[in-house]
């Protein structure tokens, strides 16, 4: 030891950097390596450490899983979205994501917003429906507050139709519009004459025939058209080729019954045919309904929402209400049409990593190798995430099964405190719009969700759980002195 | 040595029984172990070893093979049996397999021959139909006699309606009837009432209304459809419902267009909806028309048909023609409808094993997981059998992709001299039918192709090498005699 004093310091300081600064300013040696705690941030490891360790959100998260695994959602029809989306007023948008003002919208959200505005003809060209916009006449509200999802954009306009699926095991409800095809169209930003052409063909056109057709065929069981699906290759957000086939299988005979015009009934059809994605919007409506009948558990850490509106990604937990947690969106890494590069993307948006919530989507690749194709990496690499996010949720879903891993479970509901404490990051398949209005799709890939999200999110849990135990605590002083 | 010949002898024999017999006729202790040489059988070992080193049947293999790779096949329509199926007269019916006298065919064969007979109307009763054909009075052939192919019993008689499929690149076309669905069906030796009602409305409103169909929407492209489905979790074989509902989404929209009134559209429609194993039909006449056009390439051991008629296992080889090999048809191991066990089973049946000679059912098991639900196994075995399949066969499908296996195309084009020498046996996925004509389908599982149909084929095709060898040598000599 006393050598060891007398000499010349030489010191590797691990971690904090004010252990570092005072044997700098005696002189020693230092090198100094960047290092912090599992759990990241102080606040956020305090609170990993206290919440950890609480049977109470164990049991909220068990409690709120299994009413998410218990929900049955079902298609139980389509009307316009002034009709059924609940407190949504006239001259009114809804957009992805966690709520955002029009002067903090990027490209893709302004440009889907203003064709929404000329689809609902409320100003006669784009110059005066970005006047209104920036003027404040239109009203801006996020989806996921009034029930609701949409992808990319999710921009959601009063005369759009929409899917209404019912939780029939507790009753709530879920809103999403209708999927428009991929390339040019309103979600990624475009806001060309075709694209409100298209719109305008699906409001009068298709929103309407299926309406009719699901009135005389009834409601459509999604939970055992999603598990087959899921077996057949579809992760039921980039990839949706077999859940819309299935769909169409089950459309399609209810439509030749319903007294629809052959040559209506075949351009239906045909639409339909031509979509490989027309599922997602279906499916992101029943993951919406499914989770929020997890949603309100009282100390529960499990996330109910994710969701991105291209300036910022959010989320919710189940135990702690209506609050959003956001941090800045990423961008996303994968593969981009010929013609375009990472340069021109748009930060991560959309309402569609409802379905990574539910499990399925990046969580559920393993069971589509085929998708690297569209969004890249390797058919291991996707066995491999899946596997992952077995290490940040809290069960797996029964009815939710991956043949190629022996029939196991998709890894569902997230545990807020395991992304924090393990640092794995949710990971999420998308597809990738355009940064600046008016262009669209330009690729598809993987991103994570942002951990500041889920280390503000436990934060505030924490200090929800300790002003209760404070208060019980007050509360029990109070009744001993009131004695 | 001295000491080994003086002392008593104690002997380990392996192989050949002559060789123990005289050290035991000698007063020696033998132990018998049996083995035989790689190549089983001698003529089959020498065989192999001729062809092994024959550069003309590689080439001639590569040649058949390029030629089933090339080959398009499209749906080009239905019609009628007896108005396209070659060389059909009257009073015949086709089976599956190789030809079969009546005497020989097992129940399930014989009871779709009388519900044949009985759909036909050429007799009145089961008994009378029987008797029919014990006199010898209906002429029986054999499907792939006749371009054709049939699921299970195969039946095939001159009123059902037939899926036409033309092979684009090469011009030839193949026969298949249509798939009736699971249970008490005929291809299962079923023939009941219903059985035949079912037969009849398939001849009356659904193969009628398929053709009006496919008349108006032209032909449908099966080779992308079936890569698809490959990679949505199908082999084709026993599964095929990413398939059927693809094949469903290329014939709705036609349907509506087609005018047939809105009744009988949905019927149709719910028919196939209802119908899982629809396509199957479809992809075994895909496979006859690809395979077709690698036959008759001289010197190929490649295998063009497996068939199994019930009673025996067929293969035919590219370059030995017309000629069957057959040997004693197995049973198979799987999974069976509650109250049927291994002891109720045919042997094995049907046409449907061209779609494993053209690399799909057993030999892409791996792209179809889900399937060991229906005939067994586990998911890690079917990913086994796929690569055990890659040790037989001439190469890989390039279109016939496996995501799984990092998109590797499906093993395919089996090599007869691969199988006799390395003894590894194709895989068959199959269906199990009830022995006893009446019954129709106890189950599904997976069996072997018989060693003994392709140690028969390579000594035949060596023998055919060998005596032209001899005609060109005796030929040679005359011309020199001839100077």
């Amino acid at each position: 030891m006393s050598g060891l004093l007398s000499g010349t310091l030489s010191v590797i300081n691990v971690g904090l950097n004010s252990f570092a600064d005072a044997i700098a300013a005696n002189s020693g040696t230092v090198t100094r390596v960047q290092w912090e705690p599992p759990g990241g941030e102080p606040a956020a490891a305090r609170a990993v450490a206290l919440l950890a360790g609480r049977k109470q959100v164990d049991q909220a998260n068990q409690a709120a899983f299994e009413r998410y695994i218990a929900a049955e959602p079902v298609i139980e029809g389509i009307a316009l979205a002034r009709e059924v989306i609940p407190r949504m007023g006239e001259r009114t948008l809804l957009h992805s994501g966690p709520p955002l003002p029009w002067a903090r919208m990027g490209g893709t959200l302004q440009g889907a917003a203003v064709g929404a505005i000329l689809l609902e003809g409320w100003a006669r060209d784009a110059e005066a429906a970005r006047a209104m916009a920036e003027r404040g006449e239109i009203a801006l509200g996020s989806c996921h507050e009034h029930d609701a999802v949409g992808p990319m954009a999710g921009v959601t306009s009063p005369s759009m139709p929409v899917w209404i699926v019912r939780n029939r095991t507790h009753g709530n409800r879920a809103f999403c519009n209708l999927n428009e095809g991929l390339g040019k169209v309103l979600r990624y930003g475009a806001n060309g004459p075709e694209v409100i052409e298209r719109l305008k063909w699906m409001g009068r056109v298709l929103g309407p025939t299926l309406e009719k057709t699901l009135i005389g065929r009834g409601p459509i069981a999604l939970k055992p058209l999603m598990a087959r699906a899921l077996q057949m290759g579809d992760e039921m957000h980039n990839r949706n080729a077999a859940a819309s086939a299935l769909l169409f299988k089950q459309l399609a005979p209810g439509l030749l019954r319903a007294e629809v015009p052959g040559g209506t009934a075949a351009e239906v059809l045909e639409f339909i045919n031509g979509n490989d994605h027309f599922f997602l919007n279906v499916a992101m409506a029943a993951c919406k309904a499914m989770l929020e009948a997890a949603a309100g558990v009282e100390a529960s850490s499990m996330v109910v929402v994710m969701a991105r509106n291209g300036t910022e990604f959010g989320i919710r937990l189940s135990g702690t209400g209506s609050r959003w947690f956001t941090a800045t969106a990423p961008y996303l890494d994968g593969l981009f049409f010929a013609g375009y590069s990472k340069a021109d993307a748009s930060r991560d948006i959309g309402d569609s990593a409802i379905t990574e919530t539910a499990g399925l989507g990046g969580f559920a690749m393993a069971a589509a190798p085929a998708i690297v194709q569209f969004v890249g990496g390797t058919p291991r690499q996707a066995v491999e995430n899946t596997l992952a996010m077995g290490h940040i949720t809290v069960g797996s879903h029964p009815a939710f099964t991956i043949p190629a891993l022996d029939f196991r479970g998709v890894p569902a509901g997230i545990d807020a405190r395991k992304v924090v404490d393990r640092r794995i990051l949710p990971i999420i398949n998308s597809g990738i719009a355009h940064r600046e209005a008016g262009i669209g799709q330009i690729g598809a890939g993987i991103t994570n969700a942002p951990m500041a999200c889920f280390s503000q999110a436990i934060v505030a849990l924490a200090q929800q759980l300790e002003s209760q135990d404070r208060e019980s605590a007050s509360g029990g002083a109070e009744a001993m002195a009131g004695r």
